[in-house]
């Protein structure tokens, strides 16, 4: 019946979709302010008229959270999904294939910025909801709290959290924002990497200088920040800052086997992403690099003459975003303390340095043995055929950690993506068969959960 | 007479001067192609006006070179004066205290892109040759050659000497494109640095990725980038790349100890450049470092996110562009060789990396011993009241060892402009008076060469 329910709306489904995704709600972009108002103001009328109680576009001092809510019976178990409506800048945009704000179906998937992540996953939530409501069938309490400050580090949710305690009590706390492994392969991310994200300025001279006169007698804040960058990591490729390690995790050697008995297929890895060689951290396998090991990686640099042809100049300043992927037990705030004492300390007197935390999350793990986690299984047995895989994924969602600390729920992290849909990245995109079956899927754990 | 003269028309003198600065003749910006045409074109009429015989606009598949000559009596010296019309990339703009292209006085310097390098220092050969025509008191013949593609590495110049061997004739090659010590300190510039200026891209993934999902699996292009740039200087400030040093002149400690007898305040100068330490190659002072040693300074970096706020991306690619400097008997064309073979060979096998290079010229030295050299003394003792000091300067004229080997010819650098006058970068300026102590110095010159 909801199979039904969706395959006969699934075309309507997809244009109220791409009309959401036509809109460029890019928080980290000022000029997209009025964007990311029109997307939450969008949600609201979406929720509304798939027959919700109350919707409201909370303000705060950043963008604005859409909050809604569906109780049935107050006697019943509440499930309170979570997404973020916000999507990352496009750029670089001459590498899309099509304009990442004009969504196009090509070979079975949706593209544009933010078709999986995470509008597109947020979007099933809203479609089973409304399933369930036409079909009489929603067997629980439901809130939604769909933020817009997802991509920028959720400034602003910790405080409408802490001051909403009454009006978000429920059971648990669903999420589609991760990725599954395939179609064939269902999985449950059990695991999520914490984040810091720091930038950092390096000043050389206070102008920018001919290189020829000066070069070779005043430190060159280029050279001297990629020294800075290339020593943050040892020949094994572990990351030097001390104190880094001592809170990771140390799991069993039989932890450690069952993350590596995931299906993957290292040869198919490289082919897909074009390398000949993976780099890491020695004595770990990929899944265990990207799964339950922290890293550092700078996401961006810059400096001196950038442009067409040669200039010879000696820059005043160089910069660099860098970013740290925390495992269960790092603290975000902590490590954002040791990198900057220590990106401060090896730093040459030669220059002067300036190092800024942009934002943090703490990294999470979900239980995998509480009653929500078995009627997600359920749920994916009955669409997929199979028991989904727990998996350690090694994106952030720091908002899992705030869930469990200030409400006390925990989280189930069903989520329809894929690692190769290109998310942050030119020609994101997603299954339209990921966007249905999650919808199904979705509808299913409301089922498995009201039954206990 | 000549100081009566420039007295009386230095108003003009300047008004032309800042008409021609305002044409922003940048020809590393295609964009400015028409630009630097137009400045060429202003030249060529100032040529004529002042009483050329002939002034040709030359073309070629760059930016077209102006020549002019004016012959009195084929028995007599021939100076060739070389300059160049086309300047650097004026960016970045934001720190330019009034716009580069619109020529201001303050504090007696003259504030523009290319008042200084070199249209500045061009025009007082104008003027100086004017000034003679007018006074009837040119003592030899003379020849123009004024190019428009010095800043991008005078790709076409060597071609256009090479065909005009005859036309291009002479005794002495006079440049004004170097710097002095200070008005109380003349100085001459003896020996150029030569330069190879290479672009790097080091490509990891096919496409950007999500930092959380791959970070730690997959090697970071700027990761990489960034150690690569770091190991091509050891702790000792050396360029590692092998071979590098093979060819450099080994000085006796006379001639270092002549070197550093140059007026030179340390602390000045770490004062004037907001520095709180100088840093370069271990057991070399400042002034051999920027004199006789041979560098490597990166100009520029980029990759990855490099706009408002955080992504956490892991880009495909990562660029940088690295330049050297080189010292007397070091070629160009084997450094930038050394450097590609070096820089390959340094790659992991994660990525891969393309070296390509953008320009170069070789370094040169010229002689203190000849006739021309001593005019050239002269000419500054009777402006300046004092013998010029000899200097090693770091900036590239490759121009000057191409007219040895094309022409046979030696050059006098007879530079009127201050290491501080912020050439290639914001606020470049030129003293309103070393351009009018310059045209006088000009003219001395001509009448003391003319007397041998």
């Amino acid at each position: 019946m909801v199979k039904e329910y969706i395959e006969s709306n699934q075309q309507r489904f997809l244009d109220e979709l791409f009309d959401w995704l036509r809109i460029p709600s890019v928080s980290a972009d000022s000029r997209h302010k009025n964007d990311v108002r029109r997307a939450a103001e969008f949600l609201r009328d979406k929720l509304a008229s798939a027959g919700v109680d109350t919707v409201e576009i909370c303000e705060t001092p950043g963008h604005p959270i859409v909050y809604a809510e569906k109780i049935i019976n107050p006697a019943l178990p509440t499930v309170v999904v979570y997404g973020h409506y916000d999507v990352q800048p496009p750029d670089p945009l001459d590498l899309w294939h099509s304009p990442p704000f004009e969504p196009v179906v090509k070979e079975g998937k949706i593209y544009a910025r933010g078709s999986c992540d995470d509008k597109g996953q947020v979007y099933m939530h809203i479609k089973a909801f409304e399933a369930m409501m036409k079909l009489n069938a929603l067997p629980c309490n439901v809130k939604f709290m769909i933020e817009g400050e997802e991509e920028v580090g959720s400034e602003n949710l910790a405080n409408f959290v802490k001051e909403n305690h009454d009006r978000l009590k429920g059971d648990i706390i669903l999420i589609s924002d991760t990725a599954m492994i395939s179609l064939e392969h269902p999985s449950i991310t059990t695991g999520l990497r914490g984040l810091s994200y720091m930038e950092v300025e390096v000043t050389g001279p206070n102008r920018d200088l001919h290189s020829g006169v000066y070069g070779g007698a005043v430190a060159n804040p280029i050279n001297v920040l990629s020294k800075m960058i290339a020593s943050l990591h040892d020949e094994s490729g572990r990351v030097t800052i001390p104190g880094f390690y001592d809170a990771v995790d140390k799991l069993s050697a039989a932890e450690r086997e069952a993350i590596n008995k995931a299906p993957f297929n290292q040869d198919n890895y490289k082919k897909e992403l074009g390398i000949d060689e993976v780099q890491g951290e020695k004595g770990y396998t990929t899944l265990e690099r990207t799964g339950i090991r922290p890293t550092l990686d700078v996401n961006g640099i810059w400096g001196g003459y950038t442009g067409e042809g040669a200039k010879t100049v000696l820059p005043s300043k160089a910069y660099a975003k860098i970013s740290m992927r925390l495992v269960p037990h790092q603290n975000n705030h902590a490590i954002s303390e040791l990198f900057t004492k220590h990106f401060l300390s090896i730093a040459p007197p030669s220059v002067k340095v300036k190092v800024t935390a942009l934002h943090g999350g703490e990294p999470a793990v979900t239980p995998t043995d509480s009653e929500a986690f078995r009627a997600a299984s359920a749920a994916f047995v009955d669409v997929f055929g199979k028991a989904p895989i727990p998996t350690r994924d090694g994106g952030s969602i720091p908002i899992v950690a705030l869930f469990k600390k200030e409400l006390g729920l925990d989280t189930v992290l069903m989520g329809f993506g894929f690692d190769s849909d290109a998310i942050h990245s030119p020609n994101e995109h997603y299954g339209v068969k990921n966007f249905l079956l999650g919808i199904e899927t979705i509808v299913s754990f409301y089922k498995h959960y009201s039954k206990n």
